[in-house]
């Protein structure tokens, strides 16, 4: 059976369903068929936004929430067969001025969800956006999941944290999980006001709006995912019973240095656009974790998945989407 | 200079001070001259009494409050040297049934200590108590710091994320913090009343009593440390700047399965006593992780600790104690 034909009438949760990752996958599930309920707070700091569902607004039903409203969530939870559990704080800096509203939503609203399901809907399946950020500085390179979880910020022990509850509930309460550690993730509906989510995203509306843009120091190795990849990642662990209890890097499909990536950025615009290269600024030094790329091996053999849009394809869908829509994004 | 005169004098906040280990390192440091201050909220189901410390309250300040009280907590900190960092919530089975609690205690309240740390006494050295709880499962044996921390129970990932928030605050602000991962700690004052500390609390009670206890299994092989073991431990690693931003394993002389920790235990208490073996009870058994014990080679590395009572040695010690008090810890 087919991803489309598995979730086709099939009740679907999404936590920060109007942000990036979230209304992508709206998208993607409501094509298939799927009844879903997008759940979001519209933080003003964070990924949600009502024009990432534009178009879309017949065929999903929008629920505003916040994840750390425990009666909302209780009720919300109930007779859904996947809940896809996005919804986080995800700056790094952010996590470090206020760390309890990152140890609020990241820690303990991910387990009084967990809580939800278990006492209100125990057959459902979980998937839970986990990140790469916990690994803290890599020992080796690509890193895999047997690597030491060395977080580097708050929001890196929150997330490992939040990461955990869903394990327990799974192999204690058998609340069926899976976290899978994204790795950065771009692509069409990203947050480009401010690099909240992920750098590039300032650097694609820089160039969007045709102004040069900061690489700082320019040497280190990332990977990326593109939005689509990272649906694909977790449709997959949703409906695979394999997947059960466990925790799968995603990754790009190579690593590139951020002076590639921003000559790449500029290709797929045409050859247009500057960028400068910038030493790193001393705050941003201290929770800076240097080269990281993940090694996807798990997921590809356990779930078949792998990177399928390669970099410059979706850098170029990207600015295509963002020269569209910028208006809705700044 | 040795650890008398490094304490001489100095202000020691000890925060879970009337509970088992608390009061134990208030004894040594009140000998040593420290001016201490014990942080307890005496709630009925942990660890704190006031008799443990009887005959010690001229030498020592005791302050009532929750470490979640944030404000008394910043005011506490203030003007210490050391910070002790002990007050938890221990138990496993409690942590499954109330996980906020857990939550709050474990993680929360170590973070907003931490806050308070920073804003109003970045010099203070703080030395917390985490447990090897946290590695769950070993994939082998003896366990050394380096094993992947995967725990099995809500109290490991809350104390997981607490132990990770001091070496953050270590790295990131400088406020010089050490964790130690206790094993299954025992001796006087240790809670007897319950299972929530320690099964070995339950046993030395029902054999004062004259009782016969239970062994679960008794298979299993685990290792203890004896109490003045794992204070010299946490004031070693206070005075050590090399301990500073590290994690360290503490562990016994060696690994006894809980057959033979019976008959040790009955050894020492003059050969008078009767146990009987049961299996493990389903509840108990979702969150087991099967055999433990530590690899302690790098605090001994480091620090030159290693455990000094040996297990017979430290079980008399403990049924010496508990025979002449038995009526204040029931």
């Amino acid at each position: 059976m087919d991803q489309a034909q598995s979730f086709a009438g099939k009740r679907v949760l999404i936590t920060g369903g109007l942000g990036f990752i979230g209304s992508n996958m709206a998208r993607r599930l409501a094509d298939y068929g799927a009844k879903v309920t997008l759940v979001d707070s519209l933080i003003p700091e964070y990924g949600g936004s009502l024009f990432n569902i534009a178009g879309l607004e017949d065929r999903v039903l929008v629920n505003i929430a916040d994840v750390r409203d425990r009666h909302s969530m209780a009720y919300l939870v109930q007779a859904q067969d996947y809940l896809f559990n996005l919804a986080g704080q995800t700056s790094h800096m952010d996590s470090m001025e206020d760390p309890y509203t990152d140890l609020e939503i990241n820690c303990l609203a991910q387990l009084s969800i967990l809580e939800a399901c278990r006492q209100h809907n125990p057959a459902i399946k979980v998937v839970f956006a986990s990140t790469r950020q916990i690994y803290g500085k890599p020992d080796q390179l690509p890193v895999n999941e047997n690597h030491l979880l060395r977080p580097v910020d708050v929001n890196g022990i929150n997330k490992m944290a939040g990461e955990w509850y869903h394990i327990l509930y799974n192999n204690v309460y058998g609340i069926r999980a899976t976290a899978l550690r994204l790795t950065n993730t771009y692509g069409p509906r990203m947050r480009i006001r401010d690099a909240r989510q992920t750098f590039l995203g300032v650097w694609i509306r820089l160039l969007v709006q045709g102004q040069p843009f900061e690489v700082w120091d320019g040497q280190q190795l990332r990977d990326f995912s593109f939005v689509d990849d990272a649906v694909d990642a977790m449709l997959a662990a949703a409906i695979s019973e394999q997947a059960n209890g466990r925790v799968f890097n995603l990754g790009g499909e190579r690593a590139v240095n951020l002076r590639e990536l921003a000559d790449l950025l500029i290709k797929a615009n045409g050859g247009e656009g500057h960028y400068e290269i910038r030493s790193f600024p001393a705050n941003r030094q201290r929770i800076d974790i240097g080269d990281y790329y993940a090694d996807y091996g798990c997921i590809a053999k356990t779930l078949g998945w792998e990177p399928r849009v390669h970099l410059q394809k979706g850098l170029a869908l990207t600015l295509d989407f963002f020269r569209q829509h910028l208006q809705n994004y700044l």
